[in-house]
C-alpha cells in the first residue's frame, strides 16, 4: 500500500525563486488528499502529474492566503470540466462563506455536491475515516486559528504467503479469511491456519503536517512515533526574534520538535524568501536530528 | 508618449496551452494600468518584466473567476513587500464584500490605501481622468455584469521644431508656452509665433478593452474609431450556437464589430481551451476584418 507526499508548494508567503506557497498531494492507497491550497496549485497539480480529479478531501489548515488562495480556482476549474465526485473541504469556519460569496457573485451553480467540515484548532478530533485512513486535525499556534492534520494509516490484513497458499485446496474467498487472521477448514476437511500461510501486515504508517505553528511542545502527544513529520522552518535560528514575532519556527525548533515527538523522518518547508539556498536551512536542523529532508516542489517522499 | 498593451494571459475560463486566464498591464506614458487579474497573474507580471509596483489602477470587467481570482494575491503580496502608494481598484460593488472578507478572516491590515470603485453596467461612465488619459466603463452583454474599458489618450503639446527653436534668442520658460501653442515676444522683441517652430501633437490613440461579451453592436458608438480594440474571440463562428448560449462571441463576429467601429487594428483573446493552434481564429477574424493580431501572452502590442 502507497503512502506518499507530493509537495506542491513549499514557499512561505509569497512565489519566490521559482519556489511557491504552501500545496500538498497526500496518496495512500491511491486516495488522494490536497493538502493546503496556495494560488496557482491547480497549475502543480498537472505539472506534477498528479490524478487531480481523484481528490474527493481538501484540507486548509489557516485562512492565511499563501495557503488557500488557489483553492477557488481550484473548485470552479473542477466545475468547468464537469466534476461528477463530491468534494468535502476541512477548513475553519469562514472559508465556506468566502467560497460561498465567490460562487453567489459569479452566479455559479456547481455540477458536483461541495461540502465543508468546520474544524477546530482547541483540540484533537478526528475529523475523517474510511478503510485505510484516520485523519486528525489538532491545533498549532499561529497569528490566527490554525490547525495541523495527521494522517494515520490503518493497520492492514495479515499478507498470504504465496508459496503456502498456492497448494491448498481451498476456494478464493478463503483467502479473506485468511489474511483477517481466521483458521479455515480446506476441502478435505484439514485445518489450515491463518498464522502458518499469512505474515504480519505491514506496519501503520503516519504522517503529520504542522505549517504554521510556532515553536509549541504541545503538539508532541499529538505526532508521537509520527513516520513523517512535516513541519514549517519558515526561518534559520539567528532569526528567533522574527520567527516570535510572526509566530512561525526556526529549523532547529523543528527539528527539537521532531525529536521530542521521536519522529521517523523530518521534512522541513515554508522557507522565507530571504533564503535562496536551502541547505543552511537542514544543516541546522541536522545539529537537533538526524533525518531530515527539504521539501522541495516536485519531489515526493514515501511515508 | 508610449501607449502599449502587454497580454498577461488570453485563455478563457482555465489555464491550458501554457495560456492563462485574462490579465493585461497598459502603459499609457509610463503610467501603469492593470487590466483583469485572473489567478497568477502576479507571477506573469514579474515573467514579463511589468514594473508592477507602478500599477495603482485597476480594472475588473467582471466577477468570473478567470478575470479576478488573481487579485486578492497580489492585493496582500503588495502588502507584504511593503507598498506605499494607494492601489483604486474599479469593479463590480460586490468585489469590495469579498476582498474585504478575506482581509478579514486572515487579519491582515493593509499597510496601503485600498479604495475601491463601483462600476456600473448600464451606459458609458468615465471613471478615471489625469492629464494623460482618459478612462470610461461601458456596458457590455455578459451571463453577469460586465463592462468594457476605453482607455482616451489626451490630445498632447505641440512638439518643437528643434532646429527652429534653438537659434531663439528666449528663455527655456517660453518653451512651455510656444507647445501650448501661445505666440511668444524674443529677448529683442521680435515676436516668435507658435505656429512657425513648433507642429501639430501626436494624434491622441485610444485603446478599447471588450472581454467578456456576446456579440453587440451597441458597444460601436462607445469605440468608434479606436486605435486597437481587444475584443473577445472564444470561439471559432461554426460554434455560434455555444458562442450565444454561454454570450461569447466568434472570431468573425469581433471582426465585424471592429470593421462596424472603424477600429484601426483588432486584437483578439480569450481564447476557448478547445483551440490548441490560434490561427484559424485570426484567419476567420481576417475574412471580415484584414488587420487582427492574436493577443498572445507576453507580447506587447503599440496603440
Amino acid at each position: 500500500m502507497n503512502f506518499d507526499v507530493t509537495i506542491l508548494g513549499s514557499n512561505s508567503a509569497i512565489s519566490e525563486h521559482g519556489r511557491h506557497p504552501t500545496a500538498q498531494a497526500i496518496n495512500i492507497s491511491n486516495q488522494l488528499f490536497l493538502m493546503d491550497c496556495g494560488e496557482g496549485t491547480q497549475e502543480r497539480l498537472l505539472q506534477y502529474k498528479v490524478k487531480w480529479f481523484s481528490i474527493n478531501h481538501i484540507f486548509i489548515s489557516h485562512l492565511h492566503g499563501d495557503h488557500y488562495f488557489g483553492l477557488i480556482g481550484l473548485i470552479t476549474t473542477y466545475n468547468l470540466l464537469k466534476r461528477k465526485q463530491s468534494l468535502t473541504i476541512f477548513a475553519p469556519a469562514q472559508l465556506k462563506d468566502i467560497v460561498e460569496l465567490q460562487l453567489s457573485v459569479s452566479n455559479t451553480m456547481l455540477c458536483y455536491e461541495l461540502n465543508f467540515v468546520a474544524t477546530k484548532d482547541d483540540d484533537l478530533h478526528k475529523v475523517f475515516e474510511n478503510d485505510q485512513v484516520e485523519i486528525f486535525s489538532f491545533p498549532l499556534i499561529h497569528r490566527i486559528p490554525t490547525t495541523g492534520f495527521l494522517f494515520k494509516q490503518k493497520e492492514g490484513e495479515r499478507r498470504l504467503l504465496i508459496e503456502k497458499v498456492a497448494d491448498l485446496d481451498i476456494d478464493k474467498s478463503d483467502y479473506k479469511l485468511l489474511k483477517q487472521g481466521v483458521d479455515i477448514t480446506d476441502k478435505k476437511g484439514n485445518t489450515v491456519k491463518a498464522q502458518d500461510v499469512t505474515e504480519a501486515a505491514r506496519a501503520a504508517r503516519s504522517y503529520a503536517f504542522c505549517s504554521d505553528t510556532m515553536y509549541n511542545e504541545n503538539i508532541v502527544e499529538y505526532i508521537k512515533d509520527v513516520d513523517l513529520l512535516y513541519h514549517e522552518a519558515t526561518y534559520l535560528h539567528d532569526s528567533l526574534d522574527r520567527a516570535i514575532q510572526t509566530k512561525h519556527s526556526t529549523a532547529l525548533q523543528a527539528a527539537q520538535i521532531a525529536k521530542k515527538a521521536n519522529a521517523t523522518k523530518l521534512l522541513i518547508g515554508h522557507f522565507s524568501s530571504r533564503y535562496y539556498h536551502l541547505s543552511i536551512l537542514q544543516d541546522e536542523a541536522k545539529t537537533a536530528f538526524e533525518n531530515v529532508e527539504l521539501a522541495i516542489e516536485g519531489e515526493v517522499f514515501s511515508v
